[in-house]
């Protein structure tokens, strides 16, 4: 008879709770991973509230650090008690997708190996890490082993905070020297504000009105953060820009608000970096756009995921050039974990990101 | 006084009339070019009907292909008498939108050096080419000298309509073997065919209704081309592609229908290459954008100008790669370009472009 | 007891000899192909002659043209009977190397999951693909299924030679209206050149002296060919080029002469492509490198592999824009291998390529 | 009659004498610069010792920070009296070559635009910094203005060191998380260990071996810092990378040890991004190259100049993201010139740049 192990699964809208399933089997390319720490992310709130559909009876969550318990047959490269994570977006490393460079959009089941956001497994399409035991696809893709020197806290962004907010910085192509405004600094806009840094903008502009947000995103590498309670942030931003705009503007919200603001703060030839989850039709006004002769780029980023960018992640965590410690405001049990979701979908005290162990 | 010269000016909407003008002074930087041919593009026609604003009495017309007749104090490099075009956008090259690779919007007098599609000048912000002379701005950034071995009808096209239309292929970053669809076979929208079959696509999808677009459209290289009124198509490119989408799709028309569609036909992770001039406020719907989640890239260009543009462009004609004469479909005296604009606002007779000459 | 095929094995430098062997057991990576035509590659030859290090007793070749006769356990997305290809390189798809986009250089199995050339397996550390059967690894991220309307003649070239020359194209970041040089026009150099046309060039120079090479590098799309043995190529490219030199200089040789040449055709800023397997050590002449203030670029490449990369090139010839079966000159049985390693070696009889089949 | 003005002149191999010249007449595109502060670059050292010529009668440096003192008469955007700096490198923004992204090679004189080195004129082809004026051509594109807040001596290092520096990291396109070599820590080397830093690398390697310089690189940016004179810096670097190579190795020294070292320290697919001005032909040994199938790519750059570059160098100062103060170690008046190229060319007092006011 198989062993059970805790899961956090979702039942219907408004309830995720704590379930006993099966450990699973590990198939020939799988790795099993005990999980030490993971955390709830805002898609995850989503999922909960029903907005984000997601089969009855999943298990949730997407960031997992852990220790490999079981390997698969035909895994090579590992041991079994080694620490590693996963990102929160595991490709295959095989499909057309990846070959091409795109493996967010990994479909290594279909047909031409594309699939809207096919990368993204854990807690979507797949059981995922908020429970006792993960089962990791396309380990060898995946598997990051940790750096002995580093905590389980200080990599628990790196699978979905730390590379989705990066990726901000880097599909806008942010250069030395560049000026970046960030839209909303939640924990993946804190490091999109972070990667702006890390890869040399001389100005890094910050919205946001929670003080305590506002505070951190200092931290974090903005030189000013414009309040928008208080104020129209575009004209705040053309101001500091001394009424040129910035090189990138990076959206980190998912609002038709703040897609528009990243827009109008854009100079001529700008790049809106997109990171928001959308849940409406978006609208870009036509002078905005200057009629499509603005030479504008818009572009999307579904959180890069592999081994490869998990190793970089944790290279730059390793380096003291960011700590990512300072989002984990709050740690529960997993047994916990109904408490967490509650705090966490209300944002109440303060919270930015929980660390949950079993 | 000043010796006089014929120019179609605009007087109000619907009248654009040939009148006389003083032939321009001749300022340190600049050239004057007698005109020897030119043509009228669909952005003239918007400024005819008054739906974009431009001063009244100015001259319309940026497509210029003429003589140089006299030289400014500083400008060296170039011997009056010289057969030469320049580009419809005339970026000064000192501007910092200039000097940071983004110089159609070139603002070399505003504070920060950006402006807003501030390359575009002639007919536009200055007088234009619908002329018997034109005062070329930045002469040593922006005159070309035509090769010997070219006529007047075959460079027609490089100022505008091949810059731009292959500006399509060039941001949405074709690469060899890539599938492309191409929105609306207009002069641009072929050369934006043309385009991404020298750039090495595999399969070049035009969508077009009218059949004599459709059939130049497979001249300029697409493989196939759909014919819109038939059916949508959406569904047709997704078959032809196999149900995988297409990696580039190219807008040039500047209409909502086919700037969704364009997304709509993507594959994950494609890029939109935009060229259309939109006459409204546009709608990302979010199931096409896979909310915000697609990996999708929207690019917008407008026409890239300067001498070294143009001499590319010459050198494509030049090679025998391209053959743009035959989208010259009607010849005009420029006394008869009132007529002319009659024809090609109307689109009548299966006019693609018209050849003006003094 | 093991079913038996034959093979060309490498016995000792200046013997291959076609040899018996079992046919391989199916990993459950694996994919087992029955070879229906291959083909000897300049590699090959270098291996013949013991100038490139191959343990004896290997199956030599790595253009592999197939039919899927069996699948291993964890192998999904294929059929068996199904034609494939496979690239001459074939990447895992899961080592760090291929996950930062550099799949020629991995190695799955070394700690850091890169290994100079470790994406080159096939009769290099692994049988090859000159034999009744070939053993392709990572069968999902290498298999690439054929057209059903293309022949194995018109697929023969991609697995190395399409690839390869192509990619020095790529790498040149050729544009349109670039002008490139070719240095040598054998496959490879034919390849290049083909690829420079695909992606735009509106110049391109090949350099050759063999008459049957100059002829059909016109065919595959030179605008000039040099007779490098009737003069100075440099000054020719240069006079070519009226003074200016090449944007891209491409390298498909492997020599001192037209490394140092293909650096002097440049104009400054340009690009040098290297393709060529060189056998000594290069020397970058101080004049022709501007002292290292000249920004220049020097690229190699090797030859893309992966079954996305196959994908592409296949549908290139399947949209027609090149007609690869021109370069196989000749036609060989396995059994008659020697003979066509006696031909292709010593450059008989205007030999390009030879198509060999059980 | 002209008036007087004192200046560094070249007069013959290890002769560089303080002189009087006529302050220069402004022609129409031209600033006349009055300087405030300079220095002295290893490149004059270069000319001062005969190794690179240059007209004998040349005023002599290339890195100006000055006042405004006359404006040509065809310059536009700036007021006498503006505080400025100008690059190094004086692009003229309209030639061929700057159209292209090319703006170091930059010859708006020559046939097509392009010359080797074009762009270095200061101190080279005309009459450069070291001096009580400059006249500064092509003053539009070149002239930018420094920001009230920042003092002569912290812009000072952008004209050459900062802007060549970067460039070291700009052009081998490090990467957040990347290992970076940088050899050899002098003014360059220490820029472009800064530069490295900015863009997100996050293990960089310095080789030095004065203990000076070693000190200030860690505070530049470097993670660890390898003393040649005590090992082999290959060996260390290796070990530093647990076996893996660098991403992106520097070269900031001008040698063909440290050319060497470069690439033997590059993991396949690395990129060795040069910055040395060399004295002698270069090698490439075929090991280390692999033969020319380990996807190396070697570039070279020449500092970038124009307005655009030295705002963004002066942003980065500004932001405090790097305080370029640091490097200047001495300060001498004009008058005592001689004095300070004894103490520059000798490497004498631990000096790293000085700064020279009149």
């Amino acid at each position: 008879m198989a062993r059970m192990m805790k899961a956090a699964v979702f039942v219907e809208a408004n309830r995720i709770v704590l379930d006993e399933k099966p450990i699973p089997e590990v198939g020939p390319l799988d790795a099993l991973i005990r999980i030490t720490t993971t955390t709830i992310c805002g898609t995850d709130v989503h999922i909960l509230k029903g907005e984000y559909p997601v089969a009855r009876g999943l298990t949730i969550g997407h960031e997992p650090v852990g220790v490999i318990e079981r390997l698969g047959s035909a895994v090579e490269g590992y041991q079994e008690g080694q620490r590693v994570i996963a990102g929160a977006i595991t490709p295959s490393g095989y499909s057309a997708a990846c070959l091409c460079g795109c493996s967010s959009q990994d479909g290594p089941r279909t047909k031409h190996g594309f699939k809207p956001m096919g990368g993204w497994r854990f807690g979507n399409t797949i059981d995922g890490s908020q429970a006792e035991y993960l089962l990791v696809p396309d380990a060898m893709t995946n598997l990051a082993p940790i750096p002995d020197a580093l905590s389980d806290e200080q990599v628990l962004m790196c699978p979905d905070i730390m590379s989705t907010g990066f990726s901000g910085a880097e599909s806008g192509r942010v250069r030395i020297g560049d000026a970046v405004a960030v839209f909303a600094q939640g924990p993946i806009g804190l490091c999109a504000t972070a990667g702006a840094r890390l890869m040399g903008a001389s100005l890094i502009i910050g919205v946001e009105a929670v003080p305590a947000r506002m505070e951190i995103a200092r931290k974090m590498g903005a030189d000013h953060v414009v309040d928008f309670s208080k104020g129209d942030p575009v004209a705040e931003i053309l101001r500091l820009t001394d009424g040129r705009g910035v090189d990138v503007a990076i959206e980190a919200l998912g609002r038709q608000e703040t897609f528009e603001a990243a827009l109008r703060v854009l100079r001529p030839g700008g790049t809106l970096s997109s990171l928001g989850v959308y849940s409406t039709d978006l609208k870009i006004p036509l002078d905005a756009f200057t009629a499509g002769l603005g030479d504008h780029k818009i572009v999307t980023t579904l959180c890069p995921g592999g081994k490869e960018r998990m190793r970089r992640l944790m290279d730059v965590i390793a380096s003291g050039r960011l700590d990512a410690r300072a989002m984990v405001t709050h740690r529960f049990k997993l047994d916990q974990i109904e408490a967490a979701y509650e705090l966490f979908a209300n944002q109440r005290d303060g919270v930015l990101k929980v660390a949950i162990t079993p």
